[in-house]
């Protein structure tokens, strides 16, 4: 196994846990010429993610005290990559074992992991030096399925990888921290375990809770009605394929920051309701627009790709048929036409074998694409 | 001006109203030979109507008694696209003015529509026979920008239009208003006002009132919060840039429907600030993830693109850089394989330079799309 890789990255890394995570944190370290070492204690999940090239895998022993097998080297990181609820009692267990290693965890709440590393310490279970051998992390990537078969290499490209650095944070561990993310061609962000979990509380888990409360409305609604979807319930309610599971562990993780937040979604649902109630009563309609106004307010913070300012391109549209290459034709067309695509989407209804083409461009460009497509013979509408 | 067009719409037809969508209706049904006159109380979205080539702009008398101008042919049919707020009462006016004609309305909410159509019998101005001549319609297309300069002849192919048939509607009025809807492409969905109704407070005003309760928590949160934003909520707020005037109107009008389904929501928000006040008590678990569950499956239920089956579809995701011909070449290898692209996406995170292009296709070519387009030296991941 060669060992190259950045210089602040102390190797072997260890990863426990090989589930869908773990597994592509592996195979992209690999992939960049880093000593891996994998770890899961399920043996068949082990086996997999060792099939496919994401590291080597090692026996451990059950207990912390008892000294590792002969042939398992002393991981310099490891990257625990359990589930949630226990990802915090593996960091610990981690911290005891290799008393030199860096230990970062990559659960999606990070608050709970580190207080169980604070209650360690305040146990004597740790030392405070050990203690400050360990780093939150929150890669901010995932795929539709799960488990070690779904780890691609380049899960993280792309992606932020938020490091949580904290005042009693060894440097050399917060280092490593983040050589191993930017290693895997992710975006570090820094910031502390409350900053994170307060941002991923209203970025990630109210969006879920939003998309599932929606989408669990329409358990009953008859199948006429749902054929006049169209891609804002689409949009509005994809999240809500989540896994139960996971989210269980990841919204009762971070339970005290997101229930503040949902006191503020359900006094402003009550007052729409109130509203509703008597639309025509002074002041009603002023509440309805004031509501959805603070909604386009808060829409437009949201950056755009590459962090660009959001809504900074011009979109064409054009309508495409439902053959093989017409997408590619029109793209290839744009190309030709020296424009960059920033964005791209197909918006469709149900029923219809016609779609649209929504290509985003730099507003600079928007007149010169729609004359060279038009030119061509396509519709831009 | 040519007089061809579905024989089943009688000519010449007046739309009244020259927004977006009335314009867009005048383009589409002369794009098809129609003869279509165009009035609107703004002299200068009139003008620009017409310049655009959505109809012959004609004077109407400020009142409905008084006959028209001798150079306004009488219609056979009139399309009301006023504001949702005034729709009834010039839906009335024109059933009162042109008693030979079909008057339909394409409002966003039907029931309140139709309301003032049976109150003006009541009240005697109009006979139950004018009334049978009303049909409510609603086409479900729009843009994020309006005014009769962004109209398109295109903007309803491919869209549903929903028809209200009601027993009481007469059989020919109905005729004109499908063929007229069948006319501009989009694809008619036939139901009665109330059945309409209930299903866009479901599919369309919910994820709206949604959209905004969660983007309207975003107005304080700091930027580098918003930087860890994913597609996630992206997609969740997307709507929530839409117009507070149209939406107070759409709200307002169809509160009743609306209100009690944002009970049920309200009731399912209560379970789940009670679980998350208390997230380690006994059942808290099983109710967080009946929640998430009974989101699952309710998205399960919304029809794909073309009206297909749910999730019918398999995605092959590749890494594209962001330079121009990128795209293009990957769905130009793609038609080459002879794989048709059911969906498209891009899917990228800010602060990064590459991006994934999530390809859909028929879950049968998947493995065939990956194999072509790793031949070729795509990253398939």
């Amino acid at each position: 196994m060669s060992t190259t890789g950045p210089a602040a990255l102390p190797q072997p890394v260890l990863v426990r846990g090989t589930g869908l995570l773990g597994t592509s944190i592996g195979l992209a370290l690999r992939g960049r010429g880093v000593e891996v070492l994998l770890h899961d204690p399920s043996p068949s999940a082990l086996a997999v993610a060792q099939d496919i090239g994401a590291g080597r895998a090692v026996e451990l022993e059950a207990d912390a005290g008892a000294g590792e097998a002969a042939d398992v080297p002393s991981p310099g990181t490891v990257v625990v990559a359990a589930p949630p609820d226990v990802a915090g009692r593996v960091a610990v267990d981690s911290l005891r074992r290799w008393p030199e290693a860096v230990v970062m965890d990559i659960a999606s709440v990070k608050a709970s992991v580190q207080a169980d590393v604070r209650a360690a310490v305040a146990k004597g279970r740790l030392s405070a030096s050990d203690a400050s051998r360990y780093v939150g992390t929150h890669p901010m990537a995932g795929r539709e399925r799960s488990g070690p078969v779904a780890a691609r290499g380049t899960l993280f490209t792309a992606a932020p990888w938020v490091v949580c650095a904290e005042p009693d944070t060894a440097p050399e561990a917060l280092a490593a921290a983040e050589a191993l993310a930017a290693s895997t061609g992710a975006t570090v962000h820094t910031m502390d375990a409350g900053e994170h979990d307060a941002s991923v509380a209203l970025i990630s888990h109210l969006p879920q809770v939003a998309a599932s409360l929606v989408a669990s409305r329409l358990q009953e609604t008859p199948a006429a009605s749902l054929a006049l979807a169209g891609n804002g319930l689409r949009d509005t309610t994809r999240i809500a394929a989540s896994d139960p599971q996971l989210w269980v562990q990841i919204l009762a993780g971070n339970a005290g920051r997101l229930v503040e937040i949902l006191h503020g979604v359900r006094a402003d649902l009550d007052r729409l309701i109130g509203t509703l109630e008597d639309p025509d009563a002074p002041g009603a309609r002023l509440d309805i627009a004031q509501l959805i106004a603070e909604g386009n307010a808060g829409q437009a913070r949201i950056p755009g790709k590459h962090g660009a300012p959001p809504q900074a391109f011009a979109v064409v549209t054009v309508v495409v048929d439902d053959t093989p290459g017409q997408i590619a034709a029109v793209l290839q067309a744009t190309g030709d036409a020296g424009v960059n695509v920033e964005d791209l989407r197909m918006d469709h209804a149900s029923g219809h074998e016609v779609g649209m083409l929504e290509i985003s461009v730099l507003p600079g460009r928007r007149e010169e694409l729609t004359a060279a497509l038009t030119e061509r013979g396509w519709k831009v509408v």
